[in-house]
């Protein structure tokens, strides 16, 4: 009879993490579980799996008697979030699944699923992994995971490019109508090299899993259509998408005609204005570049125009071009800088759209034409 | 050609308050709009209604040209919680209805629908008002709105009785599953009665228009099945349910046999616990009292069952008895006394439910028979 103790905040941290990889539904009912499993005497694992993706962590608990169990993901991450601040005591009947679980004068008995149910996951050896750290690899997924396409999770550009060569780490997405790309510098002590396609999902999950974390770094390692990322206390594995990624690269202009440089916020607050009257069908917004002055206008029939206007360093010929604002807002919402480059071709071309403070990070966004 | 100047913050506020009434879609399209008129040299009128509700405010504004105009109420107030808390300058050219509000750089055109569109709203005579403290209304509000049924707005169920005689105030609602009633002093220097059945969702709306205000009292008055609330600077005005409301205070026992008195939270965290296990068709707690014991269980076939034990002031014969949850905990919420009185007479018939500390207000649920 399986038999533990676990401090209740402890147990809903875990849960937390875990949970995140739960089915919410399905025709496996056990993929909507989390696995319950003693590992060491005081060490217990939580994992919990819908095939895509799957989260493990390890934590500290009293084991009276070791055994295993999967429990409903959700209705126990309920139970154990109205408990106390208190330890909770875990005592399984085998015989029908049945936990039972206490914690003051609260008692809950919690049907299960036996163990032997739950899928298998395998993970890659671990003389494979290389080492990056955390927290400009989370810049690089906040500044590419908004741009991939949402259509179709088997599609590559619905996922982010994860490139490693040498000592470089390249990230991109792109949805078609924009593209994003972030280098980052490394230290590929380890001198393997991937290029990987991520599920978006995948990165958000990770980046959403490192709550309460103290690993300063990360370590990754790719197998059989696997990603792996391992923490200290805590793994995420998920299938990688097939198929090969489009070559953006040669969609990047190498060289421009024609620059601005914008205040961050305010070009922000202008589109924000702007857009107000925009047709909600196509979300254009029209620019004019003239004389140090961007002049940004929208309009829908029937319920009227706007029209804003702020300053920015432009003294190229007058200049009209159109864009969906949402992927002008997108970028602008990752970017850190105070202010903005735009390097322009003309009213047709792509126009990249990089922070002035940022070497490695640009966005490409197609224009619109309208007229 | 209809011109005024109004400050960002002033007429955001007003928008926001008239907003509640303006129907979100329908087949007349003005009453989706807001209606502005200047009134007077240096005030504004805004009105908005979907003939259910009607809510108008006056606001402060600079008037340099006399006019009235609808606009689309959603839209405008986008436009306007864009711009900096600055001046806002509107222009209408009465020929096209097309309005020109200009703040800073941001300019915007937005086509309205003409005031003579947009439905008359009469107002009763002033003489037939009673006044009303804010405080304890909004508290009776709170105290009731809760419990009325949800399933048909013109059914008196779905309202609350609001009835005034002499110096008393007593407010009452039910879905026939459970009773609340207040009452509340209040000085009736008019001595006019009322007996009316006041929507649900005209209090809540009531409620939600006091941010800001400075009035300490609210003038009320009844006729042609309409009620208004009249501030100093807003009125709200909604009909009336017609109809005869239940008799309810037959249904309130005098007497009852057995008592036991509990800690709110403690009995608000033992029902949150027990009820993780609660059948979600049913909602069915059962609780047992016994030797100054509150015992709570919950199940559900396939899943599990929880189980609660909290101290309660209780020395009468051993009970069992069972509610939905959610009648008490919804009763539990606007309770602001630390205890709570629970009055019984055997497991079928209605429980009466009180704050310790407050005498005038008072939930009846009826139990719920179980195996």
């Amino acid at each position: 009879m399986m038999q533990f103790t676990v401090q209740k905040d402890v147990i809903y941290n875990g849960l937390n993490v875990v949970g995140k990889a739960a089915a919410s539904r399905g025709i496996q009912p056990v993929l909507s579980n989390v696995l319950i499993e003693t590992i060491e005497d005081n060490s217990l694992k939580l994992c919990a799996t819908d095939l895509d993706i799957s989260i493990e962590i390890n934590i500290p608990s009293i084991i009276v008697k070791k055994g295993s169990i999967t429990l409903p993901s959700k209705k126990l991450f309920e139970i154990i979030s109205k408990l106390p601040s208190e330890a909770v005591i875990f005592n399984l009947n085998e015989e029908n699944n049945l936990m039972e679980i206490k914690c003051g004068k609260s008692k809950f008995d919690i049907k299960g699923i036996s163990a032997s149910e739950f899928p298998q996951i395998e993970y890659p050896e671990s003389d494979e992994f290389i080492n990056i750290d955390i927290n400009p690899l989370l810049k690089a997924i906040k500044q590419t995971t908004f741009a991939t396409a949402t259509y179709d999770t088997n599609n590559v550009l619905s996922g982010v490019l994860f490139k490693i060569k040498e000592n470089n780490l390249e990230m991109a997405a792109t949805d078609g109508n924009r593209l994003t790309r972030v280098k980052e510098k490394i230290e590929n002590k380890e001198k393997k090299d991937y290029s990987v396609v991520i599920p978006c999902r995948t990165l958000k999950e990770f980046a959403g899993i490192l709550s309460g974390v103290e690993d300063k770094t990360v370590s990754i390692t790719v197998k059989n259509s696997q990603i792996l990322f391992k923490l200290k206390d805590r793994y995420i594995t998920s299938r990688l998408i097939e198929g090969q990624y489009p070559a953006y690269e040669q969609l990047i202009p190498k060289n421009y005609e024609i620059k601005a440089v914008a205040e961050k916020n305010s070009l922000n607050q202008a589109i924000e204005r702007a857009s107000t009257m925009v047709n909600e069908r196509t979300n254009i917004v029209k620019m004019n570049f003239n004389d140090n002055k961007l002049k940004l206008t929208a309009d829908t029939p029937d319920l009227g125009d706007s029209c804003d206007e702020i300053e920015v360093e432009y003294t190229a010929e007058d200049l009209n071009i159109a864009f969906n604002h949402k992927y002008i807002q997108d970028f602008l919402k990752v970017v850190d800088s105070d202010k903005v480059v735009i390097e322009l071709n003309g009213a047709l071309a792509g126009t990249l759209f990089k922070p002035a403070s940022e070497d490695d990070f640009l966005c490409l966004i197609m224009p619109v034409q309208v007229n």
